[in-house]
């Protein structure tokens, strides 16, 4: 198995391909789009996108690119976030003057860099990447935020540890791959739908569902381009496509939705989730 | 009527504000916090804060700032975006090496973007403050995405405009006060409210609108931070608060949603939306 991820090496989409598939090789890509390329090449059996986290909620230029792209989720990781302070070595929280990391990062940690005074917060594309920038630029004043892993990866110190806001911060990555995978035994369902803007459209839609007792764990609405205000939807499903109750429902949806695709049927990640108390 | 708007003089948080009240006087702010604090202080008398863009989808940040502040919702203000491509004079478009604009701006330009080749994009917290970075640094090399007037106040020139992917490329605001406006004749509400995680909890509470005919015009899920997977909704229906009909879906709400507020009813945008065809 050889999976893609986006970032650098130490980027958390790196430690969730291999909590995925340990033995598996890991591909860096410079984007979420390359992570798409790399699977439909062939290149990569597998790519893992990550999809929504506990705090900062859903990483929507990856639920657009699962629109765009026609390969199927084949499978879910979940993965506890546990930020830290990278710097130089030597470097001391006192004598720092930036701190970089991508905006989720930033986000995740607003209490703990709303108490650093005088520094600057600049956003970057990726956690582990913006612990490459420090390496390269040999930037003495400046920290990232990412992972342990990262910091050993650069060859950076961990200044500060478990700096996010809350305890329980937790991101769920999807698996991609070139098509379905026979083998799986499958209890979730990722199904996208567009809706014509009228009233009641919505709950109709969610009626297929709740009508058959199907347990709808997520529903995210995406912007039709081009259609001011109409909305395509990501809705999961725990329930595997096969089941006769899901066929049915998608069949019902169809019925009044301008289109439905299912997105891919798959295993949920285990739960191994911390307490969910603040910290 | 004094207005607090995030940006730099020529954003168009600054052209909605105008736009809402053309005699306004208008306040820049450096951040959505600051503008919620000079309403807050007195500073000014209302805020405008984007809510939505019909290409990028909702701005979660101030969704989750409404959730924690106690504002009411005033109005809205809907602004058609044209983007420009703005740099110093005499730059031109060969001789580029970066654009600096919003995550949001840089996504709604992102065909006009591809076409450009070994050009660095780099995202900044703001459209019209991009123009700004320019102009106090002289970057020759630089342009910025923001609007036509953003190049005026800061001298740029428009290297090249309408840059948007989609004609169709619609801002929605909202307005924020002290307290209710009490001459407003409202036809529309936002209702925010948590709900537990269990099977069906969507279903019923959309059941509470469209059993009542009541019009759902937008509905946003943001995490509940600190309880992985549980979500706040923000919801837009096209009734007044006082309409009973309304009144009594709020009560139905109420009996089984963790919790509900009514968080404004206020008057709809005038549509005057272009044809929504692509380019």
């Amino acid at each position: 198995m050889r999976i893609a991820y986006q970032g650098e090496p130490g980027a958390y989409s790196e430690a969730a391909a291999l909590k995925f598939q340990e033995a598996a090789d890991v591909i860096a890509c410079a984007s979420f789009e390359a992570v798409f390329a790399a699977v439909e090449s062939g290149r990569a059996t597998h790519g893992i996108l990550p999809i929504e986290n506990s705090i900062g909620g859903s990483i929507h230029r990856n639920i657009d690119l699962l629109g765009e792209h026609h390969l199927p989720i084949v499978g879910e990781v979940e993965l506890l976030v546990e930020h830290c302070l990278l710097a130089l070595p030597g470097a001391r929280l006192e004598t720092l003057r930036r701190v970089y990391s991508h905006p989720q990062g930033l986000a995740q940690c607003e209490q703990f860099l709303r108490r650093l005074s005088g520094v600057e917060i600049v956003a970057t594309y990726d956690t582990a990447g913006s612990a490459k920038l420090i390496r390269d630029g040999a930037l003495a004043d400046t920290a990232a935020i990412a992972s342990a892993r990262a910091g050993e990866v650069f060859g950076l110190d961990v200044v500060a540890s478990g700096i996010q806001d809350y305890a329980a911060n937790i991101t769920r990555f999807v698996v991609i791959a070139r098509q379905d995978d026979a083998t799986l035994t499958p209890d979730k369902t990722t199904i996208l739908f567009a809706l014509s803007n009228e009233p009641g459209a919505l709950f109709k839609a969610l009626s297929v569902f709740a009508l058959r007792d199907i347990d709808l764990t997520k529903l995210e609405s995406r912007p039709v381009r081009g259609r001011p205000w109409e909305y395509m939807f990501y809705a999961d499903v725990n329930i595997a496509r096969q089941d006769m109750r899901c066929a049915r429902a998608v069949v019902h949806l169809a019925e009044f939705a301008r289109w439905v695709r299912t997105l891919g049927s798959y295993s949920r990640a285990a739960e191994d989730a911390p307490p969910s108390s603040e910290k």
